[in-house]
């Protein structure tokens, strides 16, 4: 099927010329499988939680016309991508994703037959990610074409943070690193929720998060004021980093330290892990590929200039991440 | 204090040139008085909320430049608006506001000393309101300068729901209404927290809301397929819609009932409450009016098209309401 377009040049085919109410009453009809019954719908002042325990965890993250994505996309894939990128979020906390609200941000001659197609992808991976959408929000931009969703989730028994590493903590990192943007996989790429939640059972790992900017530029935000050894033969370079080396001008593991959008996990554990031990359990419940990349070296002097030392000698322009708003 | 212009020509005192890092590190300097103790910040994957009773309620709404607000507002006031219209749907359900995540999608040129003061007003409401800022995320727009809040909050015992009123309900709605963008009200307002709490109490209370739009188009919102019996001289009509009066060519009742974001509860009770009992005890506790406006006719036949029969011959242009994207 092909794309239609974002923006509608046609008057009756723009949300603009149906209305709030009509726009509304198709939001919450083509949401409805998500919407969990005996609710008061979504679009109540605020919406009202199933009865249950506590959630513990929340994220917000959007998806940003011409940013996030643009007009080359599906919108099934782009609706895909917010409810997928949020439930990333919590799988880097070693939670389960459980609830979610819905704030929508539109021009008025965006167009309804893209929207209608961009909300049918996220109720897909809202089904997959066993994700209720309760509630939302809609209201006008100027010209930005905006879906912000906010994401509640349960934290296993615990939840993992971000900050912490300890000195002589060993890294990791899940899958394969680059080329997102290049291969689709942004669009496409599964959430790691079961291997969040075992890790957060695991009282070995101290931190995780998501890569989202790119390993470049997340590792050393999990460092704060570390430095960490890195084996970059040991890092895992994707297919798609590999094949753009050939084009691109830039090695296949600059295309992973810096492409970003890989959303696989980034994770420290104490460093007198049994590596192989630890990998071998790992590979008794999961296909995902997992690398140990290196280790945080002891010392905590703030060196945020040049945070990782390489076995080998690496160019620094390998390294520098993804940098929002330049 | 002038007002800064939100967006600066100083390429310095744009937010692109600070970069993603020293921005949220301004953010979070900025939060630090709304951020509970002990969380791992507000900028982790997700956020963990302090364990206690679950929340129960979830809203989420923006403020848009050009929407909600303007260069001759003050960025602290859009600041405190963009929280105390949250809290007002909170309100609305009869909850209390507890904890909330930020979700900025700002363009380049956004102005570092107006989200400054943006973030100050914010702190300063939600200290008002006892929210605590527990997430967020920074995003990139082209052009629209964006800041949704998704806020939580405690039901009481019960929530009152916007929808289901029952022929002979009486309705009521608090305080004054119209003009509010003309007199500032919009920017000023006391969400009823305190108010949507006592009516939550209260047996006889069937549907509550905030009105938002206007009550030309909330009340129509709240009735569904019923149609209300309206007395219009017991609309309460704020002094901003009779200045308005004077120079609009539009009836003070035409403010009251179009104008919209007056932050006020309208509410339905069951049709054989003693009205001057009711208002008796409301009085006891508030000094905010309390009217009563009409009460639902018996009947459920769907005429969205007359929603509402007047005690006098009116003008039906007088009720129409706000429609958002149009």
């Amino acid at each position: 099927m092909s794309i239609p377009d974002i923006f509608s040049s046609h008057p009756n085919r723009q949300i603009g010329s149906l209305g709030e109410t009509a726009i509304l009453q198709q939001i919450r009809e083509r949401l409805a499988e998500c919407i969990p019954s005996g609710l008061e719908g979504p679009f109540d002042d605020a919406a009202l939680l199933p009865r249950e325990e506590s959630d513990g965890l929340i994220t917000v993250d959007p998806v940003v016309f011409g940013m996030h994505f643009d007009q080359s996309m599906r919108p099934r894939e782009v609706g895909r991508k917010l409810v997928n990128r949020n439930i990333s979020d919590i799988a880097a906390m070693g939670g389960t994703p459980t609830r979610a609200v819905l704030s929508l941000i539109l021009p008025s001659n965006a167009s309804v037959e893209w929207l209608d197609e961009f909300l049918r992808g996220m109720v897909a991976a809202a089904l997959e990610g066993k994700v209720l959408i309760v509630g939302g929000d809609l209201s006008a931009s100027h010209k930005d074409w905006i879906a912000s969703l906010t994401l509640l989730g349960k934290a296993t028994s615990r939840a993992i943070p971000r900050h912490g590493v300890q000195p002589n903590d060993l890294l990791w990192v899940t899958g394969k690193l680059g080329g997102s943007l290049h291969s689709g996989h942004h669009l496409n790429f599964s959430p790691r929720v079961a291997e969040g939640k075992w890790l957060a059972c695991q009282p070995t790992v101290r931190t995780m998060m998501d890569i989202s900017d790119g390993l470049g530029k997340d590792l050393p935000a999990m460092l704060e004021t570390f430095s960490a050894y890195l084996d970059e033969t040991q890092i895992p370079i994707s297919p798609a980093a590999r094949e753009l080396e050939k084009k691109s001008g830039k090695s296949a593991l600059h295309h992973a330290f810096n492409d970003g959008e890989d959303y696989e996990l980034l994770f420290s554990t104490e460093g007198n892990l049994d590596i192989e031990e630890f990998t071998r359990e790992w590979q008794k419940i999961f296909s995902t590929p997992i690398s140990n990349i290196g280790k945080v070296l002891p010392g905590n002097e703030s060196n945020q200039s040049k945070p990782f030392i390489f076995r080998q000698k690496i160019e620094s322009s390998d390294w520098k991440g993804y940098e929002h708003l330049c």
